[in-house]
Parts: structure tokens; sequence; C-alpha cells
């Protein structure tokens, strides 16, 4: 019996031919996820040493960080008035992992808005402390909630609004903070009183450690990254114009390389210059700039620069339009495009250069010069083109034919050439404006003028 | 002699001829500088007025704010764990305001960064603590140190990392932070534990109030906001477009507005794009916004509107230009570019009711087959203008007379229109490339096929 109804025992109809398909496919997922998410990592970490080898101060910021923060846990660790979480120094600490950042302006202006911020709110608090506590116990919290509700309120849209926001964006979000912990808090004066003292201390060495350690260790200066940006990005516009024509104008099509993509970037440079420009104002005088170096003026530098990029962009995209101009003509009109194009990116190199060394150059009224004169004998090569015939007459127009013995060109042929005609000369009208603005430039950064030509040669070797 | 002295006490050469001058003047400079002040004061009001009426979105932002302050601080008012500054009112408060942002995606991309930075980095710091607990009470600070300098710096490298930068910039410093509290803090385990609790809870409730406020209450969806600037960019070049080539053919230079300038609203919009695409993509399905709505095509789309804003901005550049075609070619060709420039418009129109109304449009292709002929219709015109014999033969070439008996233009005179026709057709092409984009995103996104055009004109009025 017993055996018999071991017998009985009912074996369940297992799908045993499927269950290692099933494992199978989900361990061919599984490792294929895995291949996936490895790939992933290392696709992440060949960026991070992209941008680690393209720029080794990312790498020596994240360093500075490291050190600062050491240092700031180094002097808590050395004191007596350590208590632990929630005393004086998580306030540091805080201070430091809030306020580096990697220019020495936005350091600064960091450090700045915490700082006023925390003394400005602390004050007021103290105050709104103060006059709610004379109303009475029961007034006490209503008007303490108000206050708070009202100024986060206010000071909330005050974000909004741009030139807070460029400036004091930071500052403006401690003041709610503070302003807010202060209302929220305990209800004694002389309690506050302490707790601020004590607040503004840790401040002060927090932002101290913080100012010191992104000066003193390979400074990143937001106004140096400004100024040469500018500088890079007038070259940039130079070679993408050198670039641009030349590639119009080369013969195969093949060896078209993207050499001259770099006015891309100065289209999507506004960002980034107004932010620094913003920063470079809290910045001490450093290296070649001084006290009120004109920042302001390098955006509309680089606001005439966008104009020109536009055009420059507008020119490339007929490099590899379907409509070419014929052969004959584009030979004939390659050296004047030259010469019109080489001029101006010559006048963009001076200024370039301008920048680069802060010398005032007496060279680029002349090479301003040369590019006017590029333009009238330009002008008058189109003037030529149609004295050798080289248009279409009416008769001709009609049918359409092209017999290489009269030279006749269609009237559409003569279109992109004259499109590129106008655009360049539309440049040269643009280029003229970034002069002028540089010029101004120099005159407010108050430039050097150029009477040493043997030590400016030597700054631009 | 008392007398005598009396009359013998030197009365100093006082100057009181001056003293009131300068004191007038010490009082007219502090007049000119309050007045001053108070000038500013007064613009500052007119600007932060017309920020709040022109979106009043921004006001509620900050009603918002102080609403969830408010909300954060009641909560603790009536709880009895409430402990005063530094404790855990205090980190309630502090995760309201840091983290509530003016969108919902960005709010919660925020309080995501905030709690997920702050579990792990306390999870890690606990076991670096216990490992630093047992190599011994020497080794323990440097193990801990070593790990608060290597971590905050490897942290602080890879915040410049893109793709974290883009979605985890806030999470990176807080995991610092959090690290650091960590590590800086006593040496007990358990107390960290309790502390980590409490850390979280109140982290928590501040990230749960202020995500409830944020999407409650008026709520800004970045998502909303990202589509809403698409198609009002796509607006805003129609009109751009309309505008430059109405101007241009415009009989008086006197009365030429600045109505098609929105297409400068359009080059600058690539940050704002960016930033809200990002916030997007953390925000829950809202309106007619399903899980995983293609936010990034939204890029690709802007990206194409740039490029035809650069277009457009090289175009407009002529219209103010000096050299202008002669009125006869003037006239002779308004009717063939008034009618491709409205064509591409009508296009960049549909584009826009298609994302406006989330709906694809069957009249997209018609627009486009109907600018592609007028494309057509535009050269044929051209190959007129040669048969009308409007250009000059080789001869009079020479001469550069315009006798208006043969009407005979001056071959650089064609040039500003062939510009003009050149840019236009061009346009059309970057045209065809937002609708390409366009059409991906209606795609993508399983925009509605219009078959109720009674339900459609309903939302388009």
């Amino acid at each position: 019996m017993a055996s018999n109804g071991e017998w009985k025992v009912n074996v369940p109809d297992e799908t045993l031919v499927i269950e290692p398909t099933v494992s199978k496919r989900m361990y061919i997922q599984l490792q294929g996820k895995i291949l996936k998410s490895l790939k992933r990592i290392g696709n992440f970490w060949v960026k991070a040493k992209n941008i680690a080898t393209s720029d080794p101060r990312k790498v020596i910021h994240g360093v500075k960080v490291g050190m600062a923060l050491s240092l700031v846990s180094l002097f808590y660790y050395m004191r007596p008035l350590y208590d632990g979480v929630g005393g004086n120094a998580m306030w540091a600490v805080m201070t430091v992992v809030v306020a580096f950042e990697y220019s020495v302006g936005a350091t600064i202006a960091k450090s700045f808005n915490r700082a006023s911020a925390t003394i400005l709110a602390g004050s007021i608090g103290v105050g709104v402390h103060w006059i709610a506590n004379q109303c009475g116990e029961e007034l006490e919290p209503v008007i303490l909630q108000a206050s708070v509700t009202i100024l986060a309120a206010v000071a909330t849209f005050s974000r909004f609004i741009p030139s807070v926001k460029a400036r004091f964006d930071y500052g403006v979000m401690i003041f709610i903070l503070t302003f807010s912990f202060v209302s929220v808090s305990g209800y004694r004066v002389e309690k506050l009183l302490e707790l601020a003292r004590n607040r503004v201390s840790t401040i002060a060495i927090g932002t101290s450690i913080c100012i010191f350690t992104s000066m003193l260790f390979y400074p990143v200066w937001a106004g140096n990254e400004l100024h040469n940006l500018v500088y890079k990005n007038l070259e940039r516009l130079a070679d993408s114009l050198d670039g641009c024509v030349t590639e119009y104008f080369k013969d195969s099509k093949e060896d078209r390389g993207r050499k001259h993509e770099g006015y891309k970037f100065v289209l999507n440079s506004k960002a980034g210059e107004e932010v620094m420009a913003n920063m470079a104002r809290w910045e001490p005088p450093h290296g070649r700039f001084k006290f009120r170096h004109p920042w302001k003026q390098y955006l509309k530098v680089g606001a005439t620069m966008r104009s020109c990029a536009y055009c420059i962009e507008t020119l490339s995209g007929f490099i590899n339009s379907e409509v070419q101009a014929p052969e004959l003509l584009k030979k004939h009109m390659k050296e004047v495009c030259m010469t019109l194009s080489s001029s101006s990116s010559n006048v963009l190199k001076e200024l370039a250069t301008t920048t680069k060394t802060m010398t005032k150059s007496t060279k680029t009224h002349l090479f301003v010069q040369e590019m006017n004169f590029a333009v009238q004998s330009f002008k008058n090569a189109f003037k030529d083109l149609s004295k050798q015939a080289l248009l279409l007459t009416e008769h001709e127009a009609g049918e359409e034919k092209s017999t290489e013995g009269t030279k006749t060109i269609p009237i559409m042929a003569i279109f992109p050439i004259a499109t590129m005609a106008t655009l360049l000369i539309e440049i040269t009208e643009r280029v003229e404006s970034i002069v002028t603005e540089v010029e101004n430039m120099a005159a407010q950064a108050e430039f050097e003028t150029e009477n040493k030509p043997s030590k400016r040669d030597q700054d631009l070797k």
C-alpha cells in the first residue's frame, strides 16, 4: 500500500522542455543587458577621459574642491568647538560644497551672496521676531507665519527680474532660507543672536577657505576665460570664412573637409559669454585685467561676431548646395572672391591679435582699407564680367543653350555667384562693425599702443 | 581785567563765507544721489511690474513658494518633534527653499536628486565610517579624510560630464555635501543611523510638499512650456519671413516697422529649449502629453528652426541695405517673391498648427507642393526677366548708362534681387527640413490624424 501510495504521487505535467529555453532566453537577455551597460560605462569612461585630457583644469578643480573640504574638516577636527552634525562644522562644510565654483568670479559671487544674504536675512528675522514678541503670544505665530509667506513670495518673484537673476539669484535663495530658519526656530531673541554669531563666523571661515583655495591654486578667472573665448572666436570666424570660400572654389568635391565649422561655436557662445561676463565683474584685478575692466563691452563684441557668424552660416549653406555656378564663371571669379574673403579674414585675425595681446594695432585700419579696396575691385570684376559678354542675351535666353564658342551662360547660373558676392560684401560690412566694437573695447580697457614692435612680436610667437 | 580778559578771547578766523557753500554743495550732491537712487528704484519697480503683468504665473510661483514654506513650518509647529534650528524642521525648510523650482519637472528633478543623493551618500558614508572604525583609532581620521577628499574630487569632476551635468548636477552636489557631513560628524555608527532616518523622513516631507504644491496649484509644466515655445517659434518664423519680404517691397522706406524681428527670439532659444527638454523628461504624463513623449525630438525641430532663422537674419540684413535693386526690377519681381515667401510661411504656419493642436495635418504636403511649385515659377520668372531684355548687353555695360527707353539695368543691380531669390530658395529648403523633423515628431508622439475637421476647427478658434 505504502509503496503503491508512493507511486500514486502525481507528477505534475512539468514543461521541462520549455524551462531550459526560458532560462536560456533570460540568460541571453541578462547577458545582453550586462554587455549593454558595460558598453555604456565604457562610453562614459571614454567621455570623462576626453574631458580630462582636453582640459586638465577641470580635474584640478575637482582636486581643489577635495582640498578645500579637507581643510575645512581639519580645521574643525583641531578646534574644541566641534560638536557633530547640526553644529558649526556643518555650516562651514556646506559653505565650501555649495560656494566653491569653477571660476574665481563665481566663487566670490556665491560667497558674497551667501554671506550678505545671511546677515541681511538674519537681522530682518531677529527684528521681526522682536516685533512679534511684543505683540503677545497669540499674535506671535501669526505674524511670523505671515512674514515668512510674504517675504518668501516677494523674494522668489524678484528672482525673475533679470538684473537680480544675473547677480543675486543665489543670495535671494539664501535670504529666504535664513529668514525661514530664524522664523521657524525657537522664540528667544538672545539664543538667536548667539546662533547668528556662530553662523556668521562659520560662513566667514567657509567662504575664506573657498576664495583662497580657488584664487591661490591654479586659479581659473572668468574674466580671462571670457577674454580667451572672444579672441579665439575671432580666429574661428576668420578660419571659417577662409575655409568656406576655399572649399567653394575647390576643384574636386571629394576632399571637402569640415575645417570651416568654427563659426558654429560662435553661434552658440551667447549664453556662455553672458555668464562669464557676469562672473568676471566680481573678480579682483588679475593678470592684465585692471579694476573695472569693460567686461560688458565683450558682450557687444560677441553680438557683432554672432551677427557675422549668421552670414557665414548662410554662406556655408551654399557650398554644398546643388545649384552651383558654371565652372567657367567660377574660374573667372575665384581670384576676386578669394582676395575679398582673405582680406576680411585678415581684419578678423588682426582683431584677434589685438585682443589677445591687448595692444592697439596700427595695422587694423590698413587691413580695413585693404578690405574696402577689395570690395571695390570685386565690384569692378563683376562689371568686367558683363563686358566680356559672359551673360546671355535675350535671344539666347529663350533657348537655354550654352554653346561654348559664344561663352553664354543662362541668367539663373549667375545667381549662386551673385549671392556669394552679396554675402561676402555683407560679411565685410559686419566685420567693420566688429572692428568698431573691438576698438571701443580697446579704448575702454586702455589697451597699450603698439610702440614696441619687437616686444609684441615676441608675444605672438 | 576780567572784562578785558573777556575781550581778549581770540575769535578764530572762521571762513564763514565758505562753509555754507560746502554744505550746500554736499546738500546738492546728496539730493542728486537720492534722486538718482529713487529713479533706479522706480525703474526697478517698473521692470518688476512689467514682468508681473506680462506673465502672472511668475507672481503665482512666488505665492506658491510662500505657501509651501508656510505649510512646512505649520507642519512642524503642530508636531512635538519640533526642536529649533539644527533639528529636523530645518532640513524640511531647506528642502522646500532649495528644491522648489518654477516648473514641475525641475522641482521633481531637484527633489529626486536631493533624496537619492542623500540616501546614496548616507549609505556609502556609513559604510566608510564602519570600515574606518575597524581600522583602529589612529587610522580612522586618515581614512575618513582621504575618502572625503577623493570622493569630493571625483564627484566634482563628474559634474563637467555633459550627461551628468544635464540630469544630476544638483544630485552630485548633495552627494558631496551629505558624504562630508557623515564623515566630518561624530564617530558612532548608531547615532548616524538615527540621524539618517530623521534626515530621510524630513526630506521626504519637504519634497512631497514641494511636488504637490507645484503640481496642484497652477502647475507650470516644462513640457507644456517647451511645446508652446516650439509652435510659437514656428509662428514667429512665418511672421518674420512674411514681414521681411513685405518690407523689402514696400514703396516708402519711412513706415518700415520692426514687426519682423521674431526670428531673433528663435536665434536665442537654444539654451532655453535644452533646459526645458531636460526638465520635461522628469514630468509625469500631463494634459495631452503621454508618458515618454519625445521631448528630445523638440530639440531637433528647434535646431532646424534656428538654421532657417539664420537665413532670415541674413535676408533681413538686406532690407535696410544701401544697395537696392532698381524699382523697375523690384516691381517685376514683387509678385513672385511675395508668392514664394508666403507659400513658405504658409507651410510654417501649418506646421505651427499641427504642433499646437497635436493633429497630423493633411494640408502640410499640399502646402509643401505649393511651395515647390512657387520655387519653380520663381525660377521661370527669372528666365522671363532675361527674355524681356531687362539685362544689360555687353556694349551697354561698359558705359553704365540706363536710359529708360531701352530698359537696361547694370549687372550689379541684379545682385540684390538675385541674392534675395537665392536666400528665399534656400529658406524653402530649410523649411522642408523643418517639415521632416515636425513629421518625425508627429510620428513619435503619435499625433492624432485629422479626421474630425469640425473638432479641429474648434481648437483653432
